[in-house]
């Protein structure tokens, strides 16, 4: 409960323990409303201990009883989240990298299966796991500037989304526009992403916080009991069946990634940035 | 069979037998076409009685082979039903409340697998249950006018659809959408259902069945065998899902109901409007 | 391979052996995309030939490494494929006519699942069987000219769609839109046809090949690794079900196919075109 560790007050943070710390920053704006801000420079990508952070500031939330929203935003004005941490699985030592898997899989299942109503403040780009986390909440605000884009751009990287991945994509913006987003990895533009439903609303950078917390106390203010049952039986059918296969799941990544094809890509990739081990 | 009963002229009325015959009005304007008017006095609340007249009186249309389309409308041009009757959810004694909700389970079964192409004149509110008939129909024509309400609000009463039902809404409007819409609870205007094709047409109050009419008419030129072959390719999996559950459903509604938060929730809201036991 | 075969020039045709041989035509305008015209006079209707020279020349493409792209074409420039052959149902030896449906089957199988990105070029018309090609496809561009339609019309010839055709079209324009279209047979225009998404792009008959064509070079240009990854997981679990189901829904057809009232709806229906047998 965020009471009862005396740590909330309007507008305060709270700091995680460990190395979680500094990844992400929690604080509770009103009384049902809790925002997370995603703060792992530069560019909140999805390291093992950023997801894990991630996901242990939603359980946090969820521990106050009072809160029923959660508003999911960025620390940096331009990029809600660059996805998973492309060094993670740059000549990865397997265990490793498993470990890493399952800490993805967990913050999507702790994300889409929240008893809380998350609202995406998404500020600047967003692809792939960066749109992975925005589809999982249950709106999205997206900021206008049509050079920011959002989408699942796997293919272009050589490598495809998970299975999990690709249905969410198609609950989201149905399956004939997920079959064009995906074979092609369309990066759509703001006012592109509206016309697709993958966004719900676009807004200017300034108002996107305050547009988001208002649709999150609109959410907040539905009798929960309903609300909460509805969501679970929208949503359960998904991650029910990831549960079940989430160490294949594991083996289908690790087995793709360790690929001697998918590694020459992500070192010519990382060559590009001037990146890589 | 209408014929063979001798009841049904142009514009003529059955009244079925028993408690149900004052809950509708059968005709048979044309020789494909049966009219199915709800008539139970003020807002087609759908009690045990009611569903399982509407039901009754679905067969009775369906017995007549020459009839290919069905119009189901209202008695009353504001309200073409108001839904579930929810004093059979208050306080209810359990062997009533689960035989009421095998009536609406049974409703919903033979509407939506009917052989007949249905078409819903949906004159004014049709909000939870109201919107339920309408989608369970092949075809829906709405009343214009702003005030006039269709969706499903259960999450606002505290309570949450039934699974079946969230699977139809997802049929009609889509995945993301239904989301938001069973979510939030959303009553849409007609401008707004048609936006989302939660119906088809919206027209002038006073051309709702004309226009009813003349898509039925539309529906029952198509020949029957591959129509019917389509409407059962389509709608039998969620049909035959429905009746292999059937008692657990009814196990699930009855559970619920019963809670005290639910039963409190129900109570408060009879008390605002001035009703309840 | 085409290049092994020392058939392929820009713009030259591959002649397939046998009979197939008059019905398609293969060419390789550029370095990664076929073009497979659709040549079986006068109307590119789909007999047991037909579908097997279509699916051997796709094959034929997939040979060749350095294609990534197909774009299906016909050589008719008003009829893209006026769908089934229906003579192969008319009055039919039983073996044949299951014989005739598994050449259905295997044609769809193969380019449902083709590891190309497929691009239909729509020419003209495209009912039932023709829009099962297009549907087929990854992506399609149809000729504008508002005579011209696509659709599934089986139920106005008394008919109904296979259960896989059924799903390839809620999974290209929605349940919603599915249902009106397959209940009412309806056949879109090419402007009706891009409002639900049935078709991406309409553009003038003299441009249909040339952006068809530039289509097909961004797909050839997505890495083919994880785009053929994306549409593998996309579409296996359609064609693992048929793969599953085959010999069942070559019994529900030859059965529908068989009974006397089809037969007579088959009759009525070429007498009314000047055919039959």
């Amino acid at each position: 409960m965020f009471a009862s560790r005396g740590l909330l007050r309007l507008g305060s943070s709270v700091r995680l323990a460990g190395a979680a710390r500094t990844y992400v920053n929690l604080s509770k704006p009103s009384p049902s409303v809790a925002v997370l801000e995603l703060d792992r420079a530069p560019v909140n990508s999805l390291s093992k201990e950023m997801a894990e952070a991630v996901a242990a500031a939603i359980k946090e939330a969820e521990g106050d009883d009072k809160v029923q929203a959660l508003v999911l935003k960025s620390s940096n004005p331009k990029i809600f989240s660059a996805g998973l941490d492309i060094t993670e699985m740059n000549n990865p030592e397997v265990g490793r990298l498993e470990d890493f898997w399952r800490s993805i899989q967990d913050l999507f299942l702790t994300l889409y299966g929240s008893r809380l109503s998350t609202v995406a403040a998404i500020e600047g780009h967003s692809p792939a796991g960066g749109c992975l986390l925005a589809m999982s909440c249950d709106y999205r605000v997206m900021t206008e500037g049509e050079n920011f884009k959002i989408g699942l751009n796997e293919t272009k990287l050589g490598i495809a989304a998970p299975y999990w991945l690709k249905d969410l994509f198609i609950k989201t913006i149905g399956h004939r526009e997920a079959e064009l987003g995906l074979g092609l990895g369309t990066l759509y533009s703001p006012s592109e992403a509206l016309s697709v439903n993958l966004v719900d609303q676009v807004v200017k950078n300034e108002d996107v916080l305050k547009v988001a917390m208002k649709e999150a106390e609109t959410w907040a203010k539905i009798p929960p009991k309903g609300r909460i049952a509805s969501k679970v039986m929208l949503r359960s059918e998904m991650t029910d069946d990831l549960r079940e296969k989430k160490e294949l799941d594991v083996g289908w990544f690790r087995d793709f990634i360790m690929e001697e094809g998918t590694q020459k890509g992500i070192d010519a990739y990382l060559k590009s940035l001037g990146g890589g081990k």
